[in-house]
């Protein structure tokens, strides 16, 4: 079998098989296969595409490449869950402990975020001590033990779609559903869990840019995922304007404890409502979303929520008293309210650039070696749909740097447009793949 | 500028600007952009194309990356000819004197054939001490001199096209029209001739398998030649079967030179014609087809073509007693006649079996670095629409060795399909571009 003899057989529009599709994958990872064929390869697939069955065996090849969890010996149903990123998006945060609570077992594993955020190990980082640097063995244990653990990506798992990622990023091949979806799935794959919810952000914060890309990568991890022998469910949100009010990792923290105490706003309720049925009933805790939506509500009335937070802290190590006082999180030396300049409706949020402001707070890194300060970020009061006065509050920043904070502040104020006649709020839920 | 930048820019089907081709083209010929990018590139550009002005641009950036002849000083409209390479063509050596005895100047620049056969250097190699490898300055001062020169491309020619073409090679991106046309384009651009006559083959023995297109590159190709500046036109031919009867170094010679003796068979006689007429007609030598063939006529007829040829090899150090005693050019050990085993007409001939033949007789190279035995080969008895009954000979086979002879044989043979009914004789020009 020759690399050539593929690029052009995918190049012409033809199917790849398994064993096409295991020869490359292999070679690349092993370096017998040279960059030069496998960018030329990836740029045929991008604009010639790929079957389902070619995507799931890309899939497959990748989860092959390395180290793989075993979670077989935790009882029940493992579940975890994806997000494809977005401004503000602290869903994991809560879901964690609160379907933990609801008796489901969460094995979590995730990488760290780049973006204007960090990502949900970041976020976790807020507790002081808080260790996810686990072993398979050792994640495996806590899963069982405390029903849900968090831990970190560890080096060897899906060593070809590491390879295969930092080639996609430098040769314009990013953008290629297959080549996405398979890149998340393997690495799902490789966490070990029986089951997975996928949330997939669309809009002008998220990778996806509207609601057609979006749905199409939902229905595509879904099918592959199934495909591969594990039940699987996507929901697909609003990434229009940021989620919730809180974008920086303590200040997002904080939202997702006030929602675990039933002081949640509406959006982040309607939120983790959504996907934490989607959790329980793939992770057969409930068979209706009704039985579900009253689980996860009791979870947080009651207090269980919360407490299962306070046991999967301690029990990894971490620093609890934030949980209960705030000035434990980390703390920003600045705060500053964003007053409006102008009166009306807001019209639209420019949400990438929120996510830009809080980068330039520190908050994000746009490369893996940078430090994210957890303190900083912006908290929002006024979203689409709302009313505005000028000299209203828009917003509250957090920062470090009264340098930063002005740079920020600027971007945030012309990301806001507004209009004299009244906007529709928008919606949050754009769609459920069950 | 970015690389990344560009590739994205042609993967979504937009045009790149002169700045951005020439800074792809410098930034890979230096090496600061690396293979992996440019073979995305190149993947993307066999896939979305590329316009006209692209196309040119591209071209200029690979001839302008190495030296170039400069032919200034030479009086008159120099020409050069080009061929896309077939099978038992042996137009150039022809032309080449007979062309220069009407007046015109040639000059040729060649570089080594890969394929069954060898390329136009390796046939004039049957004249022993024959020198191809001249400076710019020598092979202008022979063009002056004897009115046509024979080069081969040497060291720094378009080294963005020479390194180009090995990634081509190698990520399934040789068959796209604009790099194609471009990358014969740039090396004739920097040959230095005011005009060109590309020779483009048509058929299952050429590099384009039919008439669409073989027309679309000859269309394109002298598009491009024109779009900077130079005279052209394009003469497509068949490529269905062997051209003429000899396939093989110096059986090729030899019937170049019964052709310039006034012995030629009618199908090499109307190649050189055809290619003779566009030639002296882009070199202002005739002003009508009709002229240029009386010239051309003349020129055979009187001995002028073949003294021509005299002067040529003589003074570029060749022995020319070849020219008159076939004895002296390379002459193969073993001859065999080839015996239809078959009656009937001959519907077709499997033309790159053919070629294949005759490269296993050690005629041709596969790598560059093969040596080419000048003397095997095999002359043609038989074509398409002839007929043949059983036992008589379809061909004569020359080898040095009897075990490559025999494995020769049967390919050859099995390259030839026969009928009942009588075939067609195949039409040898299938069109000019003027």
């Amino acid at each position: 079998m020759r690399m050539i003899d593929l690029i052009i057989k995918k190049r012409n529009g033809r199917e790849l098989s398994k064993e096409e599709i295991d020869f490359m994958v292999g070679g690349f990872t092993a370096g017998s296969i040279p960059d030069y064929q496998m960018s030329a390869m990836m740029m045929a697939i991008l604009l010639k595409g790929m079957t389902d069955e070619e995507t799931v065996n890309l899939t497959l090849a990748m989860t092959n490449s390395g180290e793989k969890v075993d979670l077989s010996k935790v009882s029940g149903i493992t579940v975890d869950k994806h997000s494809t990123g977005g401004v503000g998006d602290k869903a994991t945060l809560v879901l964690l402990p609160l379907t933990a609570s609801c008796g489901l077992k969460v094995a979590k594993m995730s990488g760290r975020g780049l973006g204007h955020t960090g990502g949900t190990t970041d976020k976790f980082e807020c507790f002081k001590g808080f260790n996810m640097a686990l072993s398979a063995g050792e994640f495996a244990e806590a899963v069982e033990l405390r029903g849900a653990c968090l831990a970190s990506a560890y080096g060897d798992v899906c060593p070809a779609d590491r390879k295969m990622y930092a080639l996609r990023d430098v040769t314009g091949t990013v953008e290629s559903l297959p080549l996405i979806a398979s890149s998340i799935v393997s690495k799902k794959l490789a966490g070990g869990a029986d089951a997975f919810v996928f949330e997939v952000m669309s809009g002008s914060g998220a990778f996806m840019k509207n609601d057609d890309e979006a749905t199409e990568l939902a229905r595509s991890m879904v099918k592959l995922g199934r495909m591969a022998g594990k039940k699987c469910s996507a929901v697909i949100t609003n990434m229009d304007q940021p989620l919730g009010a809180a974008v920086g990792n303590s200040l997002e923290m904080i939202e997702a404890l006030e929602t675990l105490k039933g002081r949640g706003n509406a959006e982040t309720n309607e939120l983790i409502y959504a996907l934490g049925e989607q959790m329980l009933l793939i992770g057969e805790i409930a068979s209706t979303k009704e039985e579900a939506h009253k689980k996860l509500k009791e979870a947080i009335d009651s207090g269980a929520a919360i407490e299962k937070l306070k046991e999967i802290v301690s029990g990894q190590g971490g620093d609890i008293r934030g949980i209960d006082d705030y000035s434990y999180l980390p703390t920003a030396s600045i705060t500053e309210k964003i007053e409006s300049d102008l009166s009306g409706y807001v019209a639209s949020i420019k949400c990438d650039d929120i996510g830009n402001a809080v980068r330039i707070l520190g908050g994000g890194r746009l490369v893996k070696e940078d430090e994210v300060d957890l303190s900083v970020g912006v908290v929002i009061h006024k979203k689409v749909g709302d009313r505005v006065e000028k000299g209203e509050s828009l917003a509250t920043i957090y920062a470090n740097s009264k340098e930063k904070l002005e740079e920020a502040k600027e971007i945030f104020l012309s990301s806001y447009s507004f209009s004299d006649n009244k906007t529709e709020h928008q919606k949050l839920l754009h769609g459920i793949i069950e």
